[in-house]
């Protein structure tokens, strides 16, 4: 299949590798998909990669409920105030009209900090460190498949502390250990730590922290987000404790997560014209051997070698295909797994087996060549951890290449413009500065530093209005 | 804590062993659950070996969505008859009312097999066997935690097939050699495999399969259903492919669920009056390490020699912790793990130290006795299988010896009051005999043999009515 050029029609070329990768497709209430056998492979992969990480900083996983009281969403301001736009209501089940309507969650903070309160009772009983795997929803006006989905699979984790700096770090470390640690070491997709802009806070929180990665299209995405909520939700909820002092407390929290969006980050960080580009510790197929012959003879040797070598990959834990398909060409096939961005395809045909050899072709270089047989199987995991490392390499210099800090506020607006990317600039901190890039090239700011900068650190003047500058910002447009 | 007893209050002991053991909690919206961590991690265990097995079957996981067009639903007459009445139902949206209701999903037959039509085209595109991990919410009148819950987490699986053979073989292979296996090998409960009724089948199925195991009060529980359903959902929802002769034909169809349900069920199939027994396949905790000490200085001693033994069992893969905490009493710790059902539990201590050995409890057999702490890790392992076959065994035997064949009806009627059980008895396949059991003793049929007799094969006259028989059933009070 021919894809929309990437350089040309990005969106389109989004769409299409989305189709025809087998990854999803629209489902029929706006907004929602159907995840695809492929798609959902990957999304297995991300899960387990962020899951294992999740109990290695000693967290539990747990599960609370879909359905959530309609008043409780309504007991933090700010809270309810930013989701309950978004909420898709129940008002009638098991045949009945309900007395009071249920809300299918956004996100749990309301009936998580509801049930921490009977769990906390005692400095003893924290920090609580929790996680869970859910679906949730919001009822998004412009739906686009993975990245802003009216229901989309996430995990969120939700933990109390006994004081502001443990939660402090604890929303730090996920951030690090937890969410960067699994997008590029597994995903191979750098990633820019950051404090989000009070605008661009989640509502309810004292402060988000963001990851922000660079697709191909230079618009940044928010790949995953943990925020510090102060003791904001348990004041909410009445999440109080007896501390070690003997005096009663409030709790302090943090929540994060990241979602089914990752998929769409993992497309557009490293696909090309040719569609998906999967560095191997995603990929479900790692290795595809496509046989080639003419007669039957040639099929059966053919067929005997592909057999043989992909029971030897799978020993060493590769995860290898063997498309024997009848009904389809080489090159049909060929085609089909450059879009579904397998990272090694391996030719065999009756020629190269004469010669001992095969053809071995890496999706990242695009480049093909005749390799020995004997030992390849050892020569593989080899292969793929430089295919990873590449896909790493080719997206870091892409960033760098696509991070700018103009010396004007017009070079900033140019910039953003053409040909996009993360634009550096100095700001003032004010949110009409903010706002003013927003409306005119409709770029907000994705980071912050992680740290605020002490006062008098950072000198020069805003970009934006000239007053003195307090700190760094990263503006982009973004998903 | 002190349990209510199990053979005086059934269903009392169940609710405080759920909670003593912190597995789950009822939760604010009627008939929701939250699945607190020790019961989320035996779920995620019961998941991982489904999961496998779904996999090494050839199955492929995929998502759909949680929200159904409330039309779709009325298209397979049955199942809408089944299901109408349990759904719950979202109006409003974003802030405004939809035009069109939208049902979450109770199962998911509906949404995928109208997807399925744009996916099936011709016999080469069969047969599709895909399964999910999935939320799903029937609205329940009378909920039950775990076991009878409007939200509940399960896996669904939906295959398609080009012959009703096939569809019927695949069927059977789910039943057996993912359901039974997990059941009896991982959760080390046997299971009667069986053919329901038409009274207890799955509204849409032509013939749906279930795996009956038997709680220790005597009654019966559905631990997992596996759904022939012919061409039914393929002619509701068009379904047709080009076959190999050239003619369009309906796709064969199959579902099948297990659910959180069976976290219910390993509590009341192994459960004693001390709380829970875990199967050690099954076991967040498989080993804990009670330290004993009056001292500092002991207590420095006790806890190196706890965290040697932690430390080589882990090199085993064997899940170990060691309980530290310095607000707790041994005895209470003891109690505590009791209750949550932990397998093996080894106290050391000084005294024991100074003889290189420590006390060993083993949960299944409530024995403890003295051990030599050198080779302890290697025989760890082997107690671990130990405790996995000897509870395996109970259940048998408790089985064995509370299944029933009574000559008379009046037999049957008392056997199923007192003790309970599994009690097997001929029927003449009339649903008016099933009524009558049903009304009289509570007892429905849990299973039929898997395949139906050949005429003339089974002998003998029906114990309710007393006309000839045509099969025998196994009536139980069930969950």
């Amino acid at each position: 299949m021919a894809l929309p050029k990437q350089s040309e029609d990005f969106p389109a070329w989004y769409q299409a590798v989305v189709k025809g990768a087998e990854m999803a497709e629209p489902s029929l209430v706006r907004g929602t998909m159907v995840i695809r056998p492929y798609g959902y492979a990957i999304w297995e992969r991300i899960q387990a990669a962020v899951d294992r990480r999740i109990k290695d900083t000693g967290h539990e996983n747990l599960y609370f409920p879909l359905f959530i009281p309609s008043k409780l969403l309504e007991k933090e301001a700010e809270h309810v105030e930013g989701f309950a736009p978004e909420v898709a209501v129940v008002t009638h089940a098991g045949g009945e009209k309900l007395d009071e309507p249920i809300v299918v969650r956004p996100t749990s903070e309301t009936i998580i900090w509801e049930t921490y309160a009977k769990w906390i009772q005692s400095y003893r009983d924290l920090p609580l460190l929790y996680n869970q795997w859910a679906n949730v929803v919001r009822w998004e006006l412009r739906p686009r498949v993975f990245l802003r989905t009216t229901e989309f699979l996430w995990q969120e984790g939700h933990t109390a502390h006994e004081t502001a700096d443990e939660a402090m770090a604890e929303s730090r470390t996920v951030l690090d250990q937890v969410y960067r640690a699994t997008v590029e070491e597994d995903m191979a997709i750098p990633v820019r730590l950051g404090r989000k802009s009070a605008a661009q806070r989640f509502p309810g929180a004292v402060e988000t922290f963001t990851m922000e990665a660079l697709m191909r299209d230079g618009r940044a995405l928010q790949a995953g987000t943990s925020h510090y909520l102060g003791q904001n939700f348990a004041k909410a909820y009445e999440v109080r404790f007896l501390g070690r002092e003997g005096k009663e407390e409030y709790a302090w929290a943090t929540s994060w997560g990241v979602s089914t969006r990752l998929v769409g980050a993992l497309i557009m960080a490293h696909g090309d014209d040719l569609g998906l580009r999967l560095p191997p510790a995603m990929a479900p197929i790692q290795v595809v051997i496509v046989p080639i012959y003419r007669s039957d003879a040639e099929r059966d040797a053919v067929l005997a070698a592909a057999g043989e070598l992909a029971g030897a990959l799978r020993q060493r834990a590769v995860r290898v295909k063997v498309d024997d398909r009848e009904e389809h060409r080489p090159g049909y096939k060929f085609n089909e797994w450059e879009v579904k961005g397998v990272p090694i395809r391996i030719e065999i045909g009756p020629r190269d087996l004469a010669q001992s050899q095969v053809v071995l072709y890496r999706r990242d270089l695009l480049q093909k060549a005749p390799i020995a047989l004997a030992g390849l199987e050892d020569r593989i995991p080899e292969l793929l951890a430089g295919i990873q490392a590449e896909l790493l390499a080719q997206a870091a210099a892409f960033r760098e290449q696509r991070t700018f800090r103009p010396a004007t506020y017009q070079e900033l607006v140019r910039l953003i413009e053409d040909p996009g990317g993360l634009v550096e600039a100095l700001w003032c901190g004010s949110p009409a500065c903010e706002e003013k890039v927003k409306v005119e090239t409709k770029a907000t700011i994705r980071a912050l530093s992680l740290d605020p900068p002490a006062p008098g650190e950072v000198e020069g003047v805003c970009i934006v209005c000239g007053e003195p500058a307090t700190e760094w910002a990263v503006f982009a447009q973004a998903y």
